[in-house]
């Protein structure tokens, strides 16, 4: 929290404990709502209520839409089902219906018997799409124009819905059976004589998505066009909604946090966080990968090694490089899948320079794997003074990391063709492929070089 | 590529073929400059060459802003001096800027002796701050308008400078030494009777940032506000620029990007990516944290395992476990760590939180710790019916689990507060300390258990 909103929370805590609660509505009135919502969050339960309680229904709607999920849903649980009726009223019905998803199916109802029958029907509307799709993201509320009026006929009716309305920047025009036929900007109609007509000035070749859509289609479309709003359309090319840039900029961030997650070995990016999730939650969400890397771990890995742990005993120094072998590969299958995922997520990976990619992972490998595998022998030449170790861990280290570099390359590829998310692939399931494969190496080698160079 | 721009793309490959040129820039023409970009990066460099020569140069600009930052190199490096001062003439000048940044400082200053010297100017400005900062990020070309004046003079004004400016939506009001003293939107114009002045509807707590902040707090700060642009003042509060909101799309994929290649323990982002920087740098981002990792887990992990080696002449089958031991640690502290540093880079860590964060990832590890320790409990004991070895490992790996948890939640923490970017900490620095707490742990119980079992 910045330092401002921190000393704004001191006054507002001081001036709740004399109950002077209707200065601390007049301070936080003056705040932008995301300033509001951050101090209203580092309060009390109870004070929080009592100030949703006096607060106008449009303020605590603004604030409560700037809070994170789970702690608007805390408060909406705490208030009267009139109080939070009246906000949901006031909230644009993308955001109502995020809240009222996440309330039990029994509360919204009794919420949607009180609340206006329009709002509710909208919001009621939305809750048909998938969260996570086009449909899930839009705002219902639109300005359409049909293309034979005036740009100042235009403009005198963005004015009379602009208080209603959140993104007037892009009006979209349709026909008479409301489907999707152009779009005009405000800086066109700004531009344009007051006379002009609509269909003169409008893009008839309109940027949009279905409501099926994926949320991160939509956001690259978004980001690649550098739109401001992209409407939203059903499969007869009706326009239903439209998405806004401040609705994607949350979604590049959620889609680059559950990569992040799911790198980890999280499975379900919305229950992983200790902080925000019920412990059963996180634990489904936690537990699944780790347990498969343990018993995989165990089986597949465990062995390879009861199947070589008798070299351990001819040379027990082999135990000292073992970590440092799994480490190298692990770290170098996942830097070469890193950039592949990202890239992936992207979208810059081009299918047909797969085969360049490999060969260039492959032989930045090779370079690396020289250069650590001389490191390496120059360590075990000096430290266990063994000439045959020394030969096996350098040249182990450098087939392991080509080996590393080429799964963690070919992987996520792989998943991605078969349709799944490439991101999953890379830990830690990787981990244990790579794992598997260092440890082979790495015995398999020193068997051989055992062998010949044995002095037993 | 979307199949639309793959048959487009054919068609262009076709056309070049058959040198017919302006039918190409025709068909491009007519698309979006995203899609154009898309199909010119996919042609040979001779022909991208051949269609930038004969466009219009503010055609040239806007597709070339669209590319790859590299591929903008090579185009841009291909074309001679006039061509491509022509084209950077036309473009605005936050990209300009971009470009110029990238090519030689002998390029450069020819190119800059025959742009116009106005736009000149203005990229040799903006080229004085650094790239990663909201000065580097904005577009000095801003509207402006006093508080006097009317609405309707307002809007006067936007019709007049509309065509040459990226983003109307916003009008800063400044005062005569061009200080930021207030902001309007475009949709408070519309709204407003014309008659009414600027200082009567202009908000004057306007949000900004500073040139020198860095640009993912300025990102913050858009995405916070769901601003549509920030204005970007000097130190003595004069406006220079703005930052639009489709830039901050950009920053935020790049900063999630440059979080995920820390995670992975690559360096350098810019260079991490072997199919678009040149072998040296790529090398120079991958090789450091790696080297550490194989230098550090011998002398760390090596020395421990040394330590201890005399245990596998004693129970060879400690080795079946051993890597499901360090993976185990591994996991646990990488996906607490991802958590955390997620949290910390999208600014939802509370600092009063942190003990119960602690707490809380630490009960989680403990229930999954007993889970997978029953789990291998049983394994051992039925593979290699021994009693001691399966409680070695189920003990090992509970105790594994919990210092796996709290160190990957302190380790970002600590590092966050020490002003180090905690992303960093997470691989494989923090994959070498879990290798030696996980390995000493389990060797130690195995000492203190098999010392008391021992059959030997």
């Amino acid at each position: 929290m910045e330092e401002r909103n921190e000393i704004i929370l001191k006054t507002v805590n001081r001036l709740l404990a004399e109950n002077k609660l209707s200065k601390v509505t007049t301070i936080l009135g003056k705040l932008y709502s995301a300033d509001a919502a951050e101090v209203v969050t580092h309060l009390d339960e109870r004070d929080q209520k009592k100030i949703f309680e006096v607060w106008a229904p449009d303020q605590s709607a603004n604030t409560l839409l700037e809070m994170e999920e789970d702690d608007q849903v805390d408060i909406a649980e705490s208030l009267s089902i009139s109080a939070i009726s009246e906000i949901l009223n006031e909230m644009p019905s993308d955001d109502g219906a995020d809240l009222i998803a996440d309330l039990s199916k029994e509360t919204a109802e009794k919420i949607f018997k009180v609340m206006k029958p329009e709002a509710a029907a909208e919001i009621r509307n939305l809750l048909k799409h998938d969260e996570k799709t086009a449909g899930g993201l839009m705002n219902p509320e639109v300005v359409t124009l049909k293309k034979s009026i005036t740009t100042e006929e235009a403009i005198d009716e963005l004015r009379k819905k602009a208080p209603e309305i959140e993104n007037i920047y892009y009006v979209f025009v349709v026909n008479d059976e409301n489907q999707l036929v152009g779009v005009v900007s405000l800086r066109d109609l700004i531009i344009a004589s007051p006379k002009t007509l609509i269909k003169d000035i409008m893009n008839p070749n309109v940027i949009y998505v279905e409501a099926g859509v994926d949320q991160e289609e939509a956001a690259k479309i978004i980001s690649k066009y550098d739109l401001l709003a992209l409407p939203v359309v059903d499969q007869e090319q009706r326009l239903l909604g439209v998405i806004t840039v401040d609705d994607v900029l949350d979604v590049v961030e959620d889609e680059a946090t559950e990569d992040m997650y799911k790198l980890s070995g999280t499975i379900d990016i919305e229950e992983s966080d200790v902080m925000r999730s019920p412990f059963p939650r996180v634990l489904q969400a936690r537990l699944p990968w780790l347990a498969i890397a343990v018993v995989g771990e165990v089986v597949v890995v465990g062995t390879i090694a009861e199947h070589f742990k008798y070299l351990l005993a001819t040379l027990p120094a082999l135990a000292v490089y073992w970590a440092c072998m799994t480490s190298v590969g692990g770290n170098c299958s996942f830097q070469a899948s890193t950039v592949a995922v990202r890239d992936l997520a992207i979208g810059h990976i081009n299918s047909k320079a797969i085969f360049l990619r490999i060969i260039k992972e492959m032989r930045l490998a090779l370079v690396m794997g020289i250069i650590t595998g001389g490191i390496l022998f120059v360590i075990a030449f000096f430290w266990q003074k063994y000439l045959p170790l020394a030969i096996v861990v350098a040249v182990a280290n450098v087939l392991i990391i080509i080996l590393g570099a080429f799964t963690g390359t070919v992987a996520p590829l792989l998943f991605n063709s078969m349709g799944i998310d490439p991101a999953v692939s890379s830990n830690p399931f990787l981990a244990l492929i790579m794992d598997a494969i260092s440890l082979f190496i790495y015995f398999y080698i020193a068997a051989l070089v055992l062998g010949k160079y044995s002095v037993f």
